[in-house]
C-alpha cells in the first residue's frame, strides 16, 4: 500500500485531463473595484480588471459596509469565540437573522458560515426529520445541494433541468403518504438562466411537497428590496425555505436560510453543521446588516448590473462570440474544452490584464467549459469594448470559430 | 403527510428531555474581556464575566489582530467575493497558507471556512481517494469529524477513547493492504485529556496507517510557538495531516489543514466543501497572520492560561465542586443531568453576571452533561473566587453534594 503513489496518480489526472487549476493570487484594491492587484508571475504586482467576481454589486467595498465593520471591530473584537449556543450568539446575529426573515416575508432566519453549509446542513438535516423523504432535485443544482441531499441518506429523483413534465412524472410515481422535498435553485450560475417557481409550487401543492430553493446568485440583486426571484416573481410566500448567501451581492461572507419558525427551529436544534461550529465573527455580520439594508432601499446597483450586463452580451454577441443565452446579470461564453478555456484566460490575463477564470469540470459538465463574466455596476463601456476586441483577436489566434456578426 | 406536525414532534422531543438550546446573546467588550454585555431578558444589556468562550487567549481582541482587520478592510475590503479558484484567491491566503505550514514544520498549508468544513471536507475526500479505506476513530472525536468520516462512505472502526491495545486490536484485524487512516483529536474538548500522539503514531508505523489529528482545542496554546500539542511532544513529523482551527487560540473564524505538499493538492483539487465555496474573507485571513504572527514569538498567553486554568481548577476543587480531572486549560464540571446543568447555568447568569453555557447532548453522552469553565489570560483570582462562592451557593440551593473540601 503505496499512499504517495495514489496521492501523485490523482494528480496527474487533472493535469492530463488539463483541469489542474492554478489559484491566481490577487488583490483587489479598494473603491477601485474591478481595478486590482495581479501577484500571478514574476513580474511583481500588476494592474487588471477583475471579471469574474460574484461581488456582484461591489458591495464588499461599499463604504456603509466597511464602517460597519469597523465599528463592530472595535465595539466587540474579531471572532465571535464560539458556536451560537456556546457563548457565540452575539447581538449582530440576532439582528441580522430578523432583518433576513423579514426580506424574504418569513418567520425567522438562521445564519450559516457560507452557503455551502447553509444548504448541506440544512437539506441533510429536514430530510432526515422527515421519516422515508424523498428529495426531488434539478440535475444542475449546486454542489452543496448535492452534498447536502447525499448526506441525507434520503432517496433521490433528479429531474431535468427546469423541466416541469418531468418533475411531476417523478413526483407522481410516489406514494402520496411519502415525504417529499422539491430543492431546485432561482438563478443557475453557470448558465444564468432562471426556475420556473411558480409552475414548480403548483406541483408542489398539488404533490404535497415541500420546496426548498438556493437564491444565492440572486438575492440582493432581484425583486424591489433584494428579495430574489422568489420575491421578483411575488412566490415567496409559496416557498417553504429559501436560502442564501452573505458572500455575492451582499458582498461579505455566510449564508443563511429563511423559513417558519418551526422548520428554522428544527434546523437550529438537529444541525450538526449549524450547532458544532464557530459562529460567523460580528464584525462580518455588522458589515452584512448595512449591505442588506442599504440594498432593501437603493436600487441603482441593481439597475447599473443588469444594464452593463446586456451591454457586455449585445457587444459579445455583436463581435460574434458564442455567448450563452442568459436571462440574467451572468454572462457566459462557451469554449467546450478545458484546455482552450485556460489558454483563452492565461491570455487574457498575461497580455490584456483581464481577469477571467476558466471554469471546467465538476463545476460545469465535461465538454461545456466556458469563460464565465460577471460584470458589475462599474465596469464601464469603454472596459467592455477593450474586452470584446481581446477576445476577438485571441479567437482569432487559436483558429476558433466566430459566429456571422448579427 | 402533516409537515408541521413532524417538526413540532421534533420539538417536543427537546423539550420533553430539558435540553432545548436558548442562545444567550451578548457583545464583548473589546480591550475589557471577559467582560461582556448581555441581551437576555428583559432589564436592557446588563455587565456580565464570560467563562466559556473558545478565543482562548483573548486574541480576538489583540490590538494588533484589530489593526491588521482594519488594514486588509481599508485596503482590499470586505469579503473575497468568489471561490479560491474563481477570483478569491488574495495574497493574505496565500501568505497565511505559507505561515501555517511553516508553524507545524509541513510542506504546505490550505486553509478552510472553518474547522468543521476542514474535518467534513479532508477526512471524506481523502478517504474516498484511496479505494477500500478503512478509518479508525477514537470514540469522542468531534462531530465534524464523524461528519467527514461518514460522508467519505468508508468502513469505520471507533476505538475506545485513547485506548493503545483497542486500536491495535482493530488495526490487525485488517489486511494489510488495506488503506487505513487514524483519525484523533490532541485535546478533547469536554474533558480536556490528551491522546498519548506518541504511542498512536507507533501504532500507525507498524500498519502503515496514515494520521490525521484535530488540533483545534490546542494550536496557539501548546508547544513552543503554537503549533500545538504535536509540537509540544514534538511528533508533528510523524502525523501525515494536522488540522486547526482559525477561530479559538487565534481569535478570529476559519480552519486549515497542514500536511505534504501532495496531500494539501489532493484535497485542493477533489474536496467539494473546499472547492465549491466563497473563500475567507481577507479581513479575517489578515487577522489570523496577526495572531499566528504574535503568539509564534509571545508565550506570555500561553503561560497566563495555564496559571489561570491551574488556579481555578485548584480553587473549584478546594470548595468540594465535582471538578473533572483534566490535564488541559479546561476546566469542566460535571452535573450529570441537562436539567441541573442549564438551571445552575441559568442561576449563575441572572443572579451572579456570570456566563457559562451549559454542555448538554449531543455535545456531551447523555448523563454526563456539565457547565464547561474557559478562564483565559485576563481572568483575576477575584473573579475565579467569586464564581467558586457563588457555585457553592447554588449547589447547595439545588441540594447538590459537594466533595469533602481537600
Amino acid at each position: 500500500m503505496n499512499y504517495n503513489q495514489i496521492f501523485d496518480q490523482a494528480i496527474d489526472r487533472l493535469h492530463s485531463e488539463g483541469r489542474y487549476r492554478v489559484f491566481i493570487d490577487i488583490l483587489r484594491n479598494k473603491g477601485q473595484y474591478p481595478n486590482a492587484r495581479c501577484f500571478h508571475g514574476h513580474n511583481g504586482p500588476k494592474p487588471i480588471t477583475v471579471w469574474c467576481s460574484n461581488d456582484y454589486l461591489a458591495m464588499g467595498q461599499h463604504p456603509k459596509v466597511i464602517e460597519a465593520m469597523e465599528e463592530a471591530l472595535h465595539d466587540v473584537g474579531a471572532g465571535s469565540g464560539g458556536t451560537r449556543n456556546i457563548g457565540g450568539n452575539t447581538h449582530y446575529h440576532v439582528e441580522l437573522e430578523r432583518e433576513l426573515a423579514e426580506l424574504h416575508g418569513k418567520q425567522a432566519a438562521l445564519l450559516f458560515t457560507s452557503g455551502y453549509v447553509s444548504n448541506d446542513a440544512t437539506l441533510s438535516t429536514i430530510a432526515k426529520l422527515l421519516p422515508g423523504c424523498v428529495i426531488f432535485s434539478d440535475e444542475l443544482n449546486h454542489a452543496s445541494m448535492i452534498a447536502g441531499i447525499r448526506n441525507s441518506g434520503c432517496e433521490k429523483r433528479v429531474f431535468r433541468h427546469n423541466d416541469l413534465d418531468h418533475l411531476e412524472q417523478l413526483l407522481a410515481a410516489e406514494d402520496p403518504e411519502t415525504p417529499k422535498l422539491i430543492a431546485f435553485e432561482s438563478v443557475y450560475s453557470m448558465d444564468g438562466d432562471v426556475a420556473p417557481i411558480h409552475a414548480i409550487c403548483d406541483l408542489a401543492e398539488k404533490y404535497n411537497a415541500l420546496t426548498y430553493i438556493d437564491e444565492v446568485h440572486a438575492v440582493g440583486m432581484y425583486g424591489k428590496t433584494g428579495g430574489g426571484i422568489s420575491q421578483r416573481d411575488d412566490a415567496a410566500d409559496r416557498i417553504d425555505i429559501i436560502e442564501g448567501t452573505l458572500g455575492k451581492a451582499f458582498g461579505v461572507m455566510g449564508g443563511y436560510i429563511a423559513a417558519d419558525q418551526k422548520i428554522v427551529d428544527c434546523i437550529r436544534s438537529y444541525a450538526p453543521g449549524f450547532i458544532f461550529t464557530t459562529s460567523l465573527s460580528p464584525a462580518l455580520v455588522a458589515g452584512v446588516l448595512a449591505a442588506v439594508k442599504h440594498l432593501k432601499s437603493s436600487s441603482e446597483e441593481r439597475d447599473a448590473q443588469q444594464h452593463n450586463a446586456a451591454m457586455l452580451k449585445a457587444k459579445l454577441g455583436d463581435a460574434g462570440l458564442p455567448v450563452m443565452a442568459s436571462e440574467t446579470h451572468i454572462v457566459p461564453l462557451m469554449v467546450g474544452d478545458p484546455v482552450r478555456a485556460k489558454k483563452i484566460s492565461d491570455i487574457l490575463l498575461a497580455e490584456y490584464g483581464a481577469y477571467v477564470q476558466p471554469i471546467n469540470y465538476p463545476t460545469v459538465p465535461r465538454g461545456t467549459e466556458r469563460l464565465r463574466f460577471t460584470p458589475g455596476p462599474a465596469h464601464t463601456e469603454e472596459m467592455m469594448d477593450e474586452l470584446a476586441e481581446a477576445l476577438v483577436e485571441i479567437w482569432d489566434r487559436l483558429d476558433l470559430e466566430l459566429r456571422k456578426a448579427a
